[in-house]
């Protein structure tokens, strides 16, 4: 086999590198990317650059941010006092799509898990004592809405126990039925989720 | 909702216009990119760049290339003589895995298509004339291989006329039953071919 173009090779080689990306959709992308303007693909690549140059963690939430505070934890309109605790910066994305919590984040950065060995330190479970701590933040109640599988069960447990100590309200996410699915699709856990966390109507 | 990251949010809107990438995937390769080294990013950053910076259209075969002629019109291993035409450079590239051919290209660059308003002067039929005319490149047989459809069929005709007139070879690749399929699942337009184009065993 004769190559007649090493940047084409070399393009589809790294774009085969990207998630769900396999040789074929490289090839795809960059034989779509040869047919684009100058402009058009210099602004993907710099686009690319300017991600990794641009973006960093916000020092009080940890989440991903161009500016130190991230423009959420430095938004005077959001409600102070209340702190929606998660996983990963995509949850504060999710969340925020959902334009129902007016409150603030705290990203953990992941969850307690003995089998990967990820201990408590290893999270931003300490960070999230000294926003407590803090009185400039006030805070009154920490809503937990980590992901309802085993490590984010065994971390939300972990943090509830620990606030315990604290004059401060715990909550967390409800989980249940999603809205719109019919009983005979949900799972097991889901429905026994559902039936303990029932609600009186 | 609130954006904590420009960048992230141009990446992703950046990503999300290549074919085959939704949103959610252009979300996802954001993420992971946010990951990985600066120098992994630059690399795929620099590699795009390079591909339209680099990539130009062979002057002889059409293909595209780093360098022009390309690599294989350059080649004196190459066997001269034979020249397959294909559609697109993608039709190079897709032979030459195979291994099985080692003589030149043309690329035409499309195909007749009446509908769409491209005619024979639209794509590179003068161009192989000009090479079946040139003393140097003494061609002896034009391998068609344009795809199996309408406007691939219709083009292959108009070339075999054309070139009726020259004292070449003219042949075109076999279509017919692909290897290690079951005749069930074989269409009716590829059977019947299959049965036209039968061969003496």
């Amino acid at each position: 086999m004769q190559i007649t173009s090493e940047a084409l090779e070399r393009a589809i080689e790294e774009l085969a590198k990207l998630p769900g990306t396999g040789r074929k959709s490289a090839q795809r992308i960059a034989i779509h990317l040869l047919k684009q303007t100058d402009e058009h693909v210099s602004k993907l690549a710099d686009a690319l650059i300017q991600l990794k140059k641009s973006v960093t963690r916000c020092s009080v939430c940890g989440t991903i941010t161009d500016t130190d505070p991230c423009s959420i934890c430095s938004n005077h309109k959001r409600m102070n006092g209340v702190v929606c605790v998660v996983e990963e910066f995509q949850d504060v994305y999710i969340i925020e799509k959902t334009n129902e919590f007016r409150g603030r984040y705290h990203v953990l950065g992941g969850t307690i898990s003995p089998l990967e060995n990820i201990g408590p330190d290893d999270i931003r479970i300490k960070e999230l004592l000294d926003r407590i701590a803090d009185e400039d933040e006030s805070i009154e109640e920490v809503i937990l809405a980590l992901n309802p599988d085993a490590e984010g069960e065994a971390t939300s447990y972990y943090i509830n126990k620990l606030l315990k100590n604290y004059e401060i309200e715990i909550t967390r996410i409800a989980y249940g039925i999603p809205m719109g699915t019919e009983l005979e699709f949900i799972d097991e856990a889901t429905l026994s989720r559902a039936f303990a966390s029932r609600t009186s109507f």
